[in-house]
């Protein structure tokens, strides 16, 4: 006869799992909620104190960690002494573990991470001890017994159990889960309670949301995960999806640049991102505005993009966004009659996020690299002290379409250049390897601009992702008829871009931060 | 009296550490092998089994899972039930937790994961459980007890016991770090054991190997993280640096990129990397040669750019390479005067990978969004069937040059297009938001190649990572004299694009895949 320990914290299941078990003739060993729960239900059990011969003590925190328990569940079968170790102890083999841990990322998804340290009592009681244990004894022990982390896998083990056929196969399948089950619980843990930035050890937590049509490309198979906190996730894997097909994993990443990118500005503004590079942005005085002088950037490569908006989308905008063809739209809310007009497409995928994008301090993000990853601060600021260059001072024009092109710059693969009018791009050059070939990508791209808004009367000024090594940039520039630059300074050559510009009238100046993005 | 379990898998430090902490009149109980190795240095101390009562059993498996030291560590002092139970059992309180686990992580790194499954028995006996028990159950009652997880924290405990400067800070700062040592442990173990791709639940394993002077910018502080297992890693986290400053973060992403473009190549070849893109890429007979062509592709990008080699580097193409301001240089080899020659130069960081990188089945890469990541098969496939679309046939030149400007195109960021003659690229287009730009960049570039060069009389051909969705790549294609195009094929706009290509006597094959790089 074979002996089953449950310790669930979700009862889910766990009556039709116990029967099922005691139709198979097995013994079962509960703690005492789980106990209690089955002695309701008719399911008799055996009470953890019995076989221990200890109470539970210390409010339940200790209650399995006992050699009775665990030296059932860790013995070596076909080792003699093993076997000869338990009888010598009257310890029963234990030859089914099934846990469900005290549900800590419930837990602090109710109580925020503190600033001052002071952690919540109720978190604390939600770390799991014994339960983890016996998950991770019997994983390790797998070819001899069969662990249970998850209530959705007690079916799989009944029909197995009913077949004769449970394999090591199986086995190790459920033990690597358990591991997986306690290194996600114990990232979530450590993660709560870690104020380092860059520790000496660490994991990432994942929880899968959804397997994806496809990767980057449909070769590549791929699947969504989050980091299991939710709390005001302001960010594209909390939006809603009003309509259209599911999300692509290129969705994905470029709904992220959208959204983190329409947030620099607080007046109505539109981002329209492809290949996860802006090729227009504006704001405007509402959304609409925006979005045509967005779209007016480059409306060649707007063609499939992805649509950002930071405030609500009213009826006109929407009847200009189904002129195009447009893979998403993201926004803050829709009117009724918006929605209506998006809708009328199929396979447009309409989003909505409440929470505006922010910023958090202290982030870190991850770029992996093979066997390994690279971990940073986000790029979460924006201006240091700006100092004028050059000696002509920006007008308050230009200042404005400098500010509002730094920004945008910000959002662009490096090298970055962008040119602007008012607060409009009317040029972005990207992912260059060459700054140079920026710029001209970014004049070429002007030409095409349709000049029936405003901003014809405006400016035209200048963004520079990173400083300018030779003069070139400020040369070329001249040419295309830029009067002001912004950039961050600090090249060794400085002078001889200062030279130059103010030999063409030309005001700069440095923004003293570097936004390199790749 | 206070009271320290000892139970240390690496016994480094721990002689010093348990007499210190007698002579600041702590107790001691050790597990069995740390309580042999202080005995042997006279440092009294209280075995684990007298305290239990209960011998260890099945070979060490079980020696701490016991309330009575579960019970000593867990209890919440200030509750007087908690003490009460104590009492009742005669369970003394144990105030320091200091535990080394069994080395799982050396151990997998000698006995790489078993494609069949089959966990060798050495791997299985290194997973800890009852040491990670300890630790837990000292982490989770941090305010009451001081928990040690690493053996370079004795000195910082010594001291502040000494000075009586135990805050709770410090007691949760260690037990969050018991926290991530454990999440880093069980994430390595479940890693190992799991061979499914996209699990529910993971953890992605971290070790710090070293913090970066910043991130991709200035103002973004930065590490560098290892997955832990150091198996034949043909990657850049584990080439050994010649000479130079510390690589940057920008460093670490280039030269992933540019040695996974090298190694696409049997015969010698060289890839210059800038912001991530490669500016030029040749195959030649020598190493000598392919710089010389990789470099004529584009060298004003190709200045403080990232230069990688599949072969050894010889003494006349260092000769070359210093002419050039460069970052990095990565190679299988080099030869002692072509390290003289390098070297010359103080801030060229020299590196060596003898292992060439090779792409891993069933390897999955990660890509962080906003409280989550995207996780996707590497792109690590190359070709499908090639399909010819056109009534002309490559002939065999244009075959090979193409089968060179594919490989290329994989490793360009999106919209990418290579202009290539023989094994040689003469122009680039990279990550633009639309197609037609990338192939006007590529033109463009094309224009500045020197022709010193025997490819001028090759036939020049065209890859595109995607397809077409208008005709107007091919047409534009011709212009520029392209007689050859590689694409994958798929758009519903085919028709039109083989049209135009037969219509100018182009040669275009369908490679079936697509290579989408964000």
């Amino acid at each position: 006869m074979s002996t089953a320990l449950l310790s669930v914290s979700d009862k889910t299941g766990i009556i039709d799992f116990s029967k099922e078990l005691k139709n198979l003739g097995w013994n079962i060993i509960s703690s005492s909620g789980t106990a209690k729960v089955l002695k309701e239900n008719f399911v008799e059990c055996q009470e953890i104190s019995e076989v221990t011969e200890f109470p539970e003590i210390l409010d339940g925190r200790v209650k399995t960690l006992n050699p009775r328990i665990h030296g059932g569940i860790l013995a070596i079968r076909k080792k003699t002494d093993h076997i000869e170790h338990l009888k010598r102890h009257g310890i029963g083999t234990i030859d089914i573990v099934a846990v469900s841990l005290y549900p800590f990322e419930s837990t602090i998804n109710k109580i925020p991470k503190p600033a001052d340290k002071k952690i919540d009592q109720n978190v604390i009681e939600n770390i799991d001890i014994g339960g983890v244990a016996l998950l991770r004894a019997a994983a390790k022990n797998y070819k001899d017994v069969i662990v249970i982390c998850d209530i959705n896998d007690y079916k799989i083990v009944i029909e197995n159990l009913k077949n004769n056929s449970i394999t090591e196969e199986l086995k190790l399948t459920l033990a690597a889960k358990a591991f997986r089950h306690t290194a996600y619980y114990d990232s979530l843990i450590s993660t709560y309670l870690t104020y380092e930035k860059f520790p000496a050890q660490a994991a990432i937590p994942l929880k899968k949301l959804s397997e994806l049509r496809y990767g980057e490309n449909p070769h590549q198979e791929a699947a969504l995960y989050s980091n299991g906190i939710e709390q005001d996730k302001p960010v594209v894997i909390s939006a809603k999806q009003l309509h259209g097909k599911e999300l692509s994993y290129n969705n994905y990443l470029d709904l992220e640049a959208a959204w983190r990118l329409v947030h620099e500005f607080n007046n109505p503004a539109c981002a329209v991102i492809k290949h996860n590079n802006p090729c227009g942005c504006a704001e405007s005085t509402n959304i609409k505005n925006a979005y045509l002088k967005a779209l007016d950037c480059d409306p060649v490569s707007a063609f499939g993009g992805i649509i950002a908006f930071n405030k609500a989308v009213e009826k006109d905008t929407a009847a200009e966004i189904i002129k195009l063809f447009v893979e998403c739209v993201i926004a803050p809310d829709y009117s009724k009659e918006a929605l209506g007009i998006l809708t009328q497409k199929k396979n447009i995928r309409i989003l909505i996020q409440t929470i505006p994008y922010k910023e958090e301090k202290n982030s870190v993000e991850y770029r992996i690299i093979s066997h390994g990853m690279l971990a940073q601060d986000r790029d979460n600021q924006l201006l240091n002290e700006i100092k004028l260059m050059t000696k002509r001072q920006p007008t308050k024009e230009e200042s404005e379409a400098l500010d509002f092109a730094w920004k945008v710059s910000k959002h662009i693969k490096s090298n970055a250049i962008v040119l602007a009018r008012g607060r409009q791009t009317v040029g972005v050059g990207a992912g260059q390897m060459s700054r140079i070939d920026s710029l001209k990508i970014a004049a070429e791209k002007m030409k095409s601009v349709k000049h029936g808004l405003d901003e014809k009367l405006f400016p035209l000024v200048l963004a520079s992702d990173a400083f300018f090594p030779f003069p070139d940039v400020v040369e070329e520039s001249a040419k295309v008829g830029v009067t002001a630059i912004a950039q961050p300074g600090g090249s060794i050559k400085d002078n001889e871009s200062i030279k130059s510009a103010d030999d063409r009238n030309i005001a700069m100046i440095a923004a003293g931060m570097r936004h390199f993005r790749h």
